[in-house]
């Protein structure tokens, strides 16, 4: 299949360009000046379709380098699939997702691995890779490390909470780093304070302060904050680079522009639910349906903030300053029933999680739309610089040839309205984003050549998203 | 002309792709996987010349966005012209300057604008622009630098030091900001302190200390540290972008760090010269011919710094960090004899400046060579980033069609021995980095797709170069 | 005469103690465990007089270390002379107060010093000590330093604002600062951007905004901070200590705090007006008398901040912190009739200052009522620390033997209603402080010995008050 | 027992004065003006003894807030028991120590204080309070928290190191916190990462690294930044005030300044140790009798930090900015044989501890000889602040009447040789500061009015020191 865009703007992080885009096969051929000839050479003719993106964008396919697509957790499993939430994803936009493989304590990570790569193995709508969870750091946890860098992971994940389910203890975190900092990889830290966490959320319920706004104020930006310095000295210690996931504490922004301003590779990502959603209006929330449980459709860790202490305005400046480089989803879907309502006499035992992965290019092309990024400034969030931070950089992210032909055309002048029964293809009974509009639209989306989504109809397979092979983060230098 | 460069790595800010790039014009048409073949369309027979790239680097031509050609300054005038510094830079794989159109007080802005671009007129090997510079800030000045924009003009350089030649007032540095804050213009400011500066230069010649090293000691680090504070803080109140040039003091990088982690539209470049050389290296260096005035050679402003300081390090991480986002030469070449040899008998006569604009594209990527920084901030620090501070990109800065045809083939398996009689072409009795040598080559240079360079041919012709308008900053969110 | 002061609590920097004080002439003879006797000998039964001080605070006598008697200043003069303002002075427990000798430029600073000796001789009701001011900074003026040392005027002010009134360049300010550096003197600096004020001031009256409100928009914290921070860096140049007077704006704070943490000698004040007043509460005041004019009474500068950013706050924070160490008022006083009126068509006219030296140790007392600060603080900020930093600790500043006989019986029972017509003895036509309550009330106070005050009653003479000469800073390490 | 101390300089926190101190009894009963009469009154014909202070300065007695006498720890005992420890404090002008209640992890607080109190009762040269130290934090802990306060133990230590000994984890710490925030006590801190150490000390050994060196090496400067870091968030979020002991990384200094700037009450302290000794002459030191174990000598924690880095350098000047407030010793002494020598064969089998007690205010005053520290601030961070510090300000750490007679009359004109053989009279079988010479002398030391060291001889008894009960601090506002 030979596909000519024609007349859009091509979008890259640097800047913008009138260009027209060919897709021969799987692979973007050739970024042309516009007008459909080359030396004479008429291409239009020469091509099997012609996609007019005239005063549209052209843009890279997104790429969520945080999701977790079925994770069991809490007893139950996160409710998209492999299968239902990267097609979520395929129709927002996004058209490479990095997943995690789970690895609880005892578990054996290569073990863990296969697993993972069994369940989602012909599942998928776009493209795939996982980073890999360490909990305890075995010694044969460092090997596999190794091992795991020629499959294609070089990510691996430590978590600073969750104790006897995913929690390191600092000497495991520094073992892990030794090895990272050796062999290239790319440490990623949920940066939290667990056991401050765990205390404080027993006593809130000795109190009986049990809804769910008891789980924002349960993890106070101080064990974010705490957590945020802690890995990044353990990093300085090792020499290992580091990536702080879901950074959602303005403190925590600032121990980690304070490190990079001193030299040390730290990156972080942040989500839209810390750009847009807050302690109060959310985890705070009340409704006819579920009363004051009605907060529970935003339990998720790190938690929302207060708007209060103005958070969400120092994410959005976080973005612009490059002190955070990177917009993921942290994608985990739970329903209402049957799933986050096992919480409703103990929000500790609502399913930690938010669904975005539909909505995260078109809720952070809003942010252009309200002046507080750039255009190239969206694409570089969402799918240049996880590219090159997880080392796909050349195939995805960028619009050049050689590269995958992940394409979305994104339409200015559209709208989307989000929600359930309106663009809702997650698997939820319920939307995080109920009611939010968005000053723009996905028009079609390419995964390697193909047109899987053309104005919100889906038309792809399942299976259709192939496993991607990883390098080392082309980030660091 | 229609030119095929192919087998190349294409250098592109945020990385590399395997791609072959075809200008037709002046304009580059497209970029293509390599093959040399469309849908079957032979290209390469249909072009008038092929390059073969194949094993080097195909990058957008360097930007030296800080260029001082024929300068009038102390008595004299720097001892490239236009003709004579475009065509070193040509050289050099810089295809575009950005020169500065000089006011001293009193002096009509327009018509200094005027004059300069009769100077330049027809004289250019190289594309070229201009900044203005505004030393009072006359009401009239004011007004003008809406025209200037309108011109192309669209960056207004102030001084903090050199009092009664070019530095303004606080007050008058305000009302500059204040006008660009409204009009969307951008301030560059040299940043040094030049009521302290004049008071330490007549101290130290008091005491008969009159060789060039005491130029460097007169203008120490907190002169530089102050004025840039001062700089920032005035940007802060009246809400103006501000660029500071030539950077050299690693308290100054920490300044401007902390107001870009506070989000404040700072910018800032630094020189080759601050990256390699030293207060005690050079300034204080003797020799046979010139005794202890041999450190005159590199006598410029802002100062080399001493090494034991550690700034040269410092510079160098902020490329890495961000903190400094362009390269620029600050090229104001003067010969020893007749005019670096006024100012034998007293430092402050010495006429500042130091000639790199052939040496930049090397120099930097010797710090690639070196592990510094990577090969793709290379190109994003000496093109890409200056075409968006400056407003030029789209057509400088990037490999993408639509852009001019300013491509340079560097070889990274050639070889640069730096030095008068060697690969010297600038209008200087002497080389401020003789003996220097680079492990890369640059073999070809295209300017708006006409070959002006090859294997250190020139073949171009004076008055190529043509003056471009520039916009408004796109670096700006 | 011989007094004995019995049964009072002496608060010290330190802490407290329950003791006698026994005073023999013009001297502290020494303090003694209560009950009057010692090893058997009846102290009450050989002294002249013995006064009570139980449930009270029996404290070393405020010393004010800016004060502006008769203080010549836009074609007015400070409305209080050495009379009356040092008798209010005692009326409010300060029996110290530092002046400042006037040099304008071109003036003669010896010339200087002994028009204000003879200004002061014969007219105080409480010692008095000199600063000297320096506006240009001639050769002279720097041998004249030496020679004021001699005279116990061992600190010098410099302003960065005033142009062609005070300002000196920053050339100056270096040179004054190296000497400061050689002798061991202490600069003083008001710290404002006056280029940038001049501006915004011209600015402001063209757009007709004239009232006093303007006098604080016209003078914004950058420009505090500014000037504060470039102050700070020449000091670092020069190595002289530096005591920034009046800090108002909290991110002068910040830069002063970051220089302390650095290890440099800097050093602060704050004064109660930017405790507790606000430009939005007083400068943009209105009355039925003054209408929008009735701002007036606030108009001193450094100016009143804003409310909403939180200075006052950051100001108690600070001296807490010991980011600044000494509380003064700045007293310089105006009438509403007839000098700040002069100001009514335009604010730059109106006469800066505001008259506290009556109320200081009252206003500081009510932040330990309130709880911002402990009661041995208030001693150190208003006495001790003030001492010590200009060279008269030991006489002055604490309750010790051999320390002059400058005590206040503090009762924290008593109260004190400000406002004219209340306890108002400043030569104002009006209360800066009118309905300001305290809990707390000077009873009695002992300047040299002698009882000089006595339950609001003033006791004492003109000329009680005799000059003193201070050595050096006992603050420097 | 009467005694004049006459001619002296006393030097209290803030200053000196020329002054006699008469102790009547226990206590200070009066502070006079130099001349031994009192209106008449002839005090020297009246009082027992008379001493001759001329030309000597007469100070509050030290106090050692943080002594480990007679300490169980790794299968041995400091070799001071509370008697010999507390008599060469007294020799070393010393008059009170506080030390450590220990509990370990499993035993019962109360317990633990009473066994403690026993050991010391009757045993003692100098007055002696408690800390008690936290491990685990057991529900009864807190409630003994407040119980022990009434028996004058306000400070309770935490240790983050030391696993399944001292160690308490995060959310034990936030519960001490937390209590703490409630009745007013202080939480003192070992701040370092023990999950780090662990780790590392156990890959040296691995490595067969034994020697001391390596217990240096395995406790890097990043574990004791962190560990503070954390704590100081700790406390942010609980409201508590904390005192960090022992600092030794600048690091560490750095975020203690950065917290108390920020306005929290974070206090800490540096020994000697950290501010004369280092890593590399200590720690890897080589001796004929204990060849590479030399080092064993100097086995602390926090340990020895490098030179080369520069923290001693930097503690110095911690000390002058007040970003650290309190010197104390850590006393905790071991003899090489017998005891250091259980590690031969694995450093980390050595009992910590260095033996200070005797020496710190000499050592300190050294710093004053040096120009490091005046000679206020050599009281104020050896005895005041420790009294305001802990409670017990008043009774001790100033010269004042009322206060306890805990005198010492130090001769900056004599000299004191420290070593083994000369002045030590701890019950260690070396000396870590052998061949330290000190330009100054401890001549006389009074505690609570007896006489107890005069030149070199003590002529006290066992049991002379009585338990003091401490008040909460006095140092928070």
């Amino acid at each position: 299949m030979k596909t000519l865009i024609k007349g859009g703007t091509v979008v890259n992080a640097t800047g913008t360009a009138t260009a027209d885009v060919l897709i021969d096969g799987e692979t973007i051929a050739a970024v042309l000046a516009p007008g459909s000839t080359l030396l004479g050479f008429d291409i239009e003719r020469n091509v099997d379709q012609v996609v007019d993106a005239t005063g549209k964008y052209v843009i890279p396919g997104g790429i969520d380098a945080h999701t977790h697509m079925q994770m069991p957790f809490g007893g139950t499993e996160a409710s998209d699939t492999f299968e239902t939430g990267t097609r979520a994803a395929a129709h927002g936009g996004t058209t490479s997702i990095i997943d995690f493989v789970v690895q609880y304590a005892g578990e054996n990570i290569l073990d863990q691995y296969n697993l993972w790569q069994g369940k989602a193995a012909g599942q998928c709508a776009v493209d795939y890779g996982f980073h890999q969870i360490l909990s305890d750091v075995q010694d044969s946890s460092l090997t596999a490390m190794d091992e795991l860098i020629n499959e294609g992971v070089t990510s691996f994940k430590l978590f600073m909470a969750y104790k006897g389910v995913f929690l390191s203890d600092d000497g495991q975190i520094v073992k892990a780093m030794q090895r990272a900092s050796d062999n290239g990889s790319l440490i990623m830290m949920h940066a939290e304070n667990g056991s401050v966490i765990d205390l404080l959320v027993k006593q809130h319920l000795e109190r009986g302060e049990t809804t769910p706004y008891y789980h924002g104020v349960s993890r106070p930006w101080q064990a974010e904050e705490e957590a945020t310095h802690r890995a990044i000295m353990l990093a300085n210690l090792t020499g290992a680079p580091l990536y702080i996931v879901h950074v959602s504490a303005k403190q925590a922004v600032e121990q980690i522009a304070a490190a990079r301003d001193n030299g040390q590779n730290v990156f972080a990502e942040t989500c839209p639910q810390y750009l847009y959603l807050s302690l109060e209006d959310q985890l705070g929330a009340s409704s006819p349906e579920w009363g004051d449980f009605e907060g529970a459709k935003w339990v998720c860790s790190t938690p929302l903030r207060s708007k209060h202490e103005g958070h969400q305005h120092h994410m959005w400046q976080g973005l612009r300053t490059n002190d955070l480089q990177v917009i993921s989803t942290d994608h985990c879907p739970f329903c209402m029933k049957g799933q986050k309502d096992m919480g409703l006499a103990d929000f500790s035992k609502i399913p930690n999680g938010i669904g975005s992965v539909e909505h995260r290019m078109d809720l952070i092309y809003q942010g252009v739309v309200m002046g507080e990024i750039s255009l190239p400034r969206w694409v570089e969030l969402t799918s240049t610089t996880p590219a090159r931070m997880f080392g796909i950089y050349g195939k995805k992210g960028v619009i050049q040839p050689g590269a995958d032909g992940d394409v979305v055309i994104y339409d200015p002048n559209g709208h989307t309205s989000i929600g359930v029964g309106k663009t809702h293809h997650m698997n939820m009974d319920y939307s995080a984003w109920e009611g939010y509009e968005i000053d723009g639209h996905v028009d079609t989306v390419f995964s390697r050549g193909r047109m899987i989504v053309d104005d919100d109809s889906y038309l792809g397979r399942k299976g259709d998203g192939a496993y991607f092979k990883r390098g080392l983060s082309q980030y660091l230098i």
